[in-house]
């Protein structure tokens, strides 16, 4: 009997060893289904897109090298649709990148698209609506793209939960939008309540409430509890995808260590409060390791606008509290909205782990700076860069690119810089308070390294500058400076950090600062780089690059079918 | 001088000659752009669907033999479009019947159609979205087709108005739509007010009404007022585009005379007050013949429903009072809502005038009964025929049948009756609970005669029967009967008026009453029959024919695009 079982497990173990490559890089299947349903993600009901049922929707959890498929089935009634795949670089596959005018068509009622990619790299990333402003409608999720087996991330945990904040607004997304781009300008305003893993608490008592929208007792707004045993390390991956807010996350008498950002390991360092910007990810580790009779709360608080939103909060619940019985302290209050410092420091903090370095470039081919401006278009409110705001086609870049289709959008190119020597980032803008509007691409030449400067500047109101988080698709870029005023072109490059900068798909440019970003255009294909706050894109805050799309492999046709691609389906 | 100016008259009048057969069929370009905005019609703001900023949108007045060309820009930010017209038989044309998933494909963002028809007959028709619930969010106006030059209608008149009567809800058609597909069913419940040509006034000071978006001063609620000279007759076309009610309208101390009925003149008979269901339109003359030291009422009054909704309001002015107003006395308040006795016979007084009968034949080749009522399907409520519920396939039938992509929808025709021995039309269904849902056609022999039995019965609630304003689109019809209770399939059609029955396109079924139509299936095309209520078409109270397809020229591929005609189109 003991020899055939030692013999049978060696059988296993050999089988194990032919058959682990192929296990490992599976094709994840997934079926979805997007439509409308009234939900009360904050206790205040209204409509929002779901996916089978959920918002946020299913959690996308994976392997690196495994090919993800989803099936994507549009049941809205008039709308189209079209999802992106947030920090995934889709190598080869510019095609799959979901953006609704850059990479594709948008996807009709009734029709199924399939989007089908490889997650290449280990890392936290997000999936959201990329198409008008329906992300701000409850389309999005996270995806988690965990190690192969047997391999280990350089730091060490017990267990692994995902969250992801996120502000919510009672109007739709239409109104919202009309309102953007209505003469008068009506502003969306601040978002009604902060949501954590798609819980957040709207007070049903505040005046003016149509009767019968809220209800504080709905089990959909019960706060989000995430629960601990004493003693075990957590890592948390924490994503943001506010339509607004930056926002300080904190978890009440607990440390977190900063382990990963994007999708790069970070050189740990520790933080009472992690500051996240839409489009970010991070990894904490947070250690179970205070007094375990008593729940704590987490918060996620408003920064960098002076908001009448209140904090959300989850509850960070010990094992085996109830994980509705609230803590006994009051929520955390911290930090002050408008102190950039803190913020600007964690930025600085950010930098690669040190065994998980790629080193940068050490020069570049191109500089583009990018003076982030709020500018007047024809009596419009826009966002600018460079005094261009920018407007998608009806044809996405892509396709035109490819099929020859360049009247379908503007030619003449973006600007790669601004007056820097007459304009004011200090002070209402009034030099260039008429931009013009364009759908020109930026050019790059292919495999070549591109600096990014992101120039921040007054509004259009006295004394304010916002918080700008820009998301670039289909790369990681190294974050090689951050500072304070006007980029000066001579000295501050001098102090790029090139040794061990982190690589991000998000980063912020800081009221009145500047950032500075590098990447390499090698991966043909052509990418949104945009503000990722929905009403600032929405109103012009981004560009797109187009690299090596010579390169490009045969678009699937299931992309085409809209503006001068509309016959270019084929079945 | 004289001798020259009667030279240069004479030359004038033969130019006239000339060209008069050329500008009498002109062309009448229309360039529409359709988006959201604020409207307050009621003195409540909402986003409505607007064309050239305007709800109800712009009039199109043509004459008889006009080619109409409406350029529809569709600048929606992630919903597509589509504008059916209705009355407008397309003869020749069923391409450009405007019916989402029947005749075209849907209208993408940022895409402009061209619509171009010819308005074959004189009379009084209308527009709207025919996507989804979109004509509810105000996407609909009036098409006026006036005779050749020289010619008369068959009554006299001093000035030509129109208005358009509507209902109007507070909520969006996306909560509406969501609301009625859900389980549980949330009914959209009664509208908040009727508009009078795109006014209505909606009480600001109700409890629960969210605080600002009710303005009882706006200038958009001011009552739409019907300005008239003392002793003029006023011919004033009257159409319903109700979501869901059935409407009596009155002017107050006025005599009303119906002259036309959906484009046919009717033989004249005088009423106090018109019965209006949606998708019917009328014209009356109103002769300005009482005491012009003051104003009156026009007033539209929900029946047929125990409806909570205020009686729209308008005033008939008596020029040179001022139009805004009252008059001194209070509103009118008859109808009853649930006296059904004077709409059938208002129903039955609809004749054709007797210069303009078109004789109907007088047998035909096929009867259609088409029991009409509420059912469960899978737990959701719908609405059927024949306990068949309908729904719209994403390939459009034209395009479906033209291109032999029968797959697209089911090919299992729908029943031409239902168990008249053993179904109580009287009481709640309880046999016949369970419908089936399918988006099969009933194909129709081409060249033959069609009678159309149109079933009432009670609904899912004890003792409620509803009325359903039937259109028919690419037909007039023959209204040859009306009946109360079961139609009696051997005596009924005996009673058929076969001599002078009037024409419409629209027609209603009144509660637990039958009526009888009678058609040509002589239009080449694919053509829907519904009921005209937004929701009951939406929850499946409809129906597809098919006649002669194969007649039906090559088609336009701009109506392509979707569906499994996705590559269909071409530049």
């Amino acid at each position: 009997m003991v020899d055939s079982s030692i013999k049978f497990l060696t059988l296993l173990a050999l089988l194990y060893c032919l058959f682990v490559p192929l296990v490992e890089a599976r094709v994840r299947l997934y079926k979805w289904e997007v439509k409308y349903e009234f939900k009360s993600p904050d206790c205040y009901k209204k409509l929002v897109i779901t996916i089978n049922g959920r918002t946020p929707g299913p959690s996308i959890i994976a392997q690196q090298g495994d090919t993800i498929v989803v099936e994507l089935k549009n049941s809205l009634l008039t709308e189209n649709v079209a999802i992106h795949w947030h920090g995934i670089r889709q190598i080869e596959t510019p095609w799959m990148d979901g953006t609704e005018g850059v990479t594709q068509c948008p996807i009709l009622p009734g029709e199924t698209f399939v989007y089908r990619f490889v997650v290449d790299r280990p890392g936290t990333y997000l999936y959201h609506a990329h198409y008008g402003m329906q992300r701000e409608a409850g389309l999005y999720g996270s995806i988690r793209v965990g190690l192969p087996d047997g391999q280990t991330e350089p730091f060490l945990y017990d267990y692994d939960r995902s969250i992801i904040l996120n502000d919510w607004y009672h109007k739709s997304t239409y109104e919202q939008a009309a309102g953007l781009s209505s003469i008068p300008f009506v502003w969306v305003d601040e978002p009604q309540s902060i949501l954590i893993q798609g819980r957040g608490r709207f007070n049903c008592n505040a005046p003016g409430i149509e009767a019968g929208l809220c209800n504080a007792t709905s089990p959909e707004c019960v706060p989000y509890a995430l629960t601990v045993v004493p003693g075990k390390t957590y890592r948390l991956r924490i994503g943001s995808l506010t339509a607004l807010s930056a926002l300080s996350f904190e978890i009440e008498g607990h440390n977190m260590t900063v382990v990963e950002a994007d999708g790069h390991y970070v050189e740990p360092f520790v933080v009472k409060n992690l500051f996240i910007y839409s489009g970010e990810t991070y990894s904490v580790l947070i250690k179970a390791d205070q007094d375990p009779s008593r729940n704590y709360w987490a918060s996620a608080k408003v920064v960098s606008r002076n908001s009448t939103t209140p904090n959300g909060l989850a509850i960070f619940n010990y094992y085996p509290n109830h994980p509705r019985r609230n803590p006994p302290t009051p929520p955390p209050v911290r930090p002050r909205w408008d102190d950039v410092g803190p913020r600007l420091s964690q930025s600085l903090a950010i930098k690669a782990h040190r065994g998980y370095i790629h080193p940068p470039p050490q020069t570049s081919d191109r500089v583009i700076v990018m003076l982030n401006t709020q500018n007047r278009v024809n009596g419009h409110v826009r966002w600018s860069v460079n005094n261009v705001s920018f407007n998608l086609p009806h044809t996405p870049y892509l396709i035109a690119y490819k099929h020859n289709l360049l009247h379908a959008f503007e030619q003449t190119p973006p600007p790669d810089g601004y007056d820097y020597a007459n304009y004011d980032i200090s002070s209402v803008n009034t030099k260039n308070v008429n931009a013009t509007t364009s759908n020109a691409a930026y050019r790059l030449a292919f495999n070549t390294t591109v600096d990014i400067i992101l120039q921040n500047a007054n509004t259009m109101n006295p004394n304010n500058s916002e918080t700008h988080p820009w998301h670039l698709h289909g790369h990681d870029f190294w974050v090689v400076g951050y500072g304070t005023g006007k980029f000066d072109m001579f000295n501050d490059p001098k102090k790029y950090n090139l040794v061990d900068p982190i690589m991000k798909n998000t980063v912020a440019v800081h009221p009145y600062g500047w950032t500075a970003l590098r990447f390499r255009a090698d991966n043909p294909g052509v990418w949104a780089f945009h503000c990722h706050i929905e009403s600032h894109f929405f109103m012009g805050m981004g560009v797109v690059f187009e690299e090596g799309v010579e390169r490009v492999g045969k678009l699937p046709t299931s992309i085409m079918g809209c503006g001068d691609s509309k016959g270019y389906f084929r079945p």
